[in-house]
């Protein structure tokens, strides 16, 4: 899938750069011609975000904001999962230390993507529940190819998005769809997202998805970059400000729930019900 | 109305329960196969919302709460009313002691309906101005009979709807259509309200209404029950809080605005003006 | 242009008061039988805002208010610009005090139309970036006339629209569009603008604009005024407010800006095409 990509931007679009080390979980790619860099999630076999690929997140992100790129697309190496959200295996039967270092990560990764000064895009070449949502919601565009889903779907495994979660999605959504939506965890196919406005742009594969991001931060070619970054910051600023006013608070909220016993338990019956899928597959 | 609503109930959904006390302002009936609560406001001519009606919808909101039920559906015992918000009278030459406590109640009880932790529908058999619409807009869906009307109306009768009203029609209305619709106390028929998204969908009768209304709480079916309240109550959250924050205030303002001489002068006017109505017919 | 209007006006409405001093860079003049002012920016050729068109569109907005008006209908005695917005010349090689009271002014100006008491629409009747914009978007009801553009276009400058520019662009767009649009620093046609929701109707020419925002205004004829002022401004009270606690942050994140080299030199080298373009006219 990635050779492919490569082979068509490299076709398409002249010399690339591939910056990232290989051992990274995340790669980054920049086309010279275009200037905007390609950040691909690439944990197999879901993209679960752990605190591994939180961290290599975060660190693509400050590279591409370092060298100054016109624009950051975010998308992942699998070929049906975007991201399948927050690894669930950070959240079972927790070590306490690392727990919190995970959380901390998440927030942080969230404050560099959401107030990122870079444009931002996310093709969204897979399904992309709860966490998946999260990141593609933080982008400024979303291209979805068709026959997946995307949502907040954390009722539904009886988890609660937190606020600066519903920030994301509100910046995308109508209040009265965004909390129907969440109360219902519902997940939305890639037409009912478009209709809804919860994705921008349809297209037929990862290349078409990432042509149309790269067509979307094109569009920001004349203008002055700084005045833009600057724009988009003092939008987001309440955003942003309402996490990093609430951290602590937000943290330790995660912590109490993750140490719920009846969250435990239900995790593991989920964690029992995944292996079982696996197994007969 | 009711009588109809109860065999076609029994005939399709099996045994229920009806709880409330009979000399109750309102009623709560469970369906024991659903296990949805239908609230009834029952007062005579109009559903105006004074003292006790507002404490019996309290009461029975907590009773709701109380029983586990699935879910609220709110309507009304007249075939042509939802209700006609707050009840003139309350305001009309008060004792200001009844007074404070009439406002307090309605602060209380609209903190226990927005809040609610259970799903909760409207079913809009009849006419829904001012207080009506509040409680309408205070559910989170709303299935509303033709030939109907809906909105907050209170510039059209000198007065002004106070901030929390205004939260819960934005949590239905984008902005713009919500400022003008106050500014002009504009009233919406019921394909109006369908249209600006006022109202969720409509139903040729009371009946088809609230299983309008049971069918979108069915859609919680799968949805942990705790995850989903704990999730709507913080999407709330900062609508309730500003109420609660400003309780006092906006008692103080309420019982200044009733003691305005020019007010009392226009209520007398339409007060004389429903007496006179009433003669005629 | 105006005289037209004037004899059209006249011809329709029956008598009118020119009320605003010759002198000044507005006019205001009051439609006797509706009861409308109609307040025209009048410096050529663009209705470049500057300190002394700011002082007499809030003097002017004043003199509405104290007349008791109906209502407000914004407009320009240009036949192609509505207003282009903030006058460069006074941000290039700024004197720091005229700077200082141009953008008090400015803020000044701006919480007398968002705010004001009467219902207020704008007749845009020709081209409206930036500033314009921001005259346009305070209005409650815009009615646009074709072939022209509109819209936030400040980064395409090198500029950032203040937090209340957006404000009152919040006010009419949703979320995704408002930042979408602010980004790029997007110029809507007519056509667009009516699409995406920034005008409300168009018209054929600058008369049925101003009749088509006195049929709005007409809307309110039998809504109490003081309830409608008062609602309008409880329902903009934060943005109001957000503005009048951060006047001075405001003043003096404008006088750092100017204050750089970079935006200097851009605007210099954006005046140096201006007279170009003018002397190849």
């Amino acid at each position: 899938m990635l050779h492919t990509n490569l082979s068509r931007l490299l076709a398409s679009g002249g010399p690339k750069r591939l910056i990232s080390t290989v051992n990274k979980l995340t790669t980054v790619e920049v086309n010279d011609k275009t200037g905007i860099a390609i950040l691909t999630m690439n944990r197999p076999p879901v993209n679960g975000l752990n605190l591994e690929l939180l961290q290599d997140l975060k660190s693509s992100i400050d590279e591409i904001e370092g060298n100054k790129s016109r624009g950051l697309i975010l998308t992942s190496s699998s070929p049906t999962i975007f991201s399948a959200g927050l690894d669930i295996l950070e959240m079972y039967k927790p070590d306490m230390d690392r727990c919190r270092a995970f959380w901390s990560q998440l927030q942080e990764t969230w404050l560099a993507l959401y107030g990122s000064s870079v444009p931002t895009a996310a093709a969204i070449n897979g399904h992309s529940p709860a966490g998946g949502c999260l990141l593609a919601t933080s982008c400024e565009y979303r291209v979805m190819v068709p026959k997946f889903t995307i949502g907040l779907n954390e009722t539904q495994l009886g988890m609660i998005a937190p606020q600066w979660f519903m920030s994301a999605f509100l910046s995308v959504l109508p209040q009265r769809e965004a909390e129907r939506a969440l109360n219902q965890g519902r997940m939305f196919t890639t037409e009912e997202a478009l209709r809804v406005g919860l994705i921008d742009e349809t297209a037929n594969s990862k290349e078409e998805a990432i042509e149309k991001c790269a067509a979307f931060i094109g569009t920001f070619a004349k203008v002055n970059p700084l005045a833009r970054s600057l724009t988009k910051q003092q939008f987001r600023a309440a955003d942003l400000q309402q996490l990093k006013n609430g951290r602590k608070e937000d943290l330790e909220k995660f912590l109490f729930t993750v140490s719920q016993p009846a969250l435990q338990k239900g995790l593991g019956i989920y964690l029992e019900g995944l292996k079982k899928k696996v197994k007969k597959q």
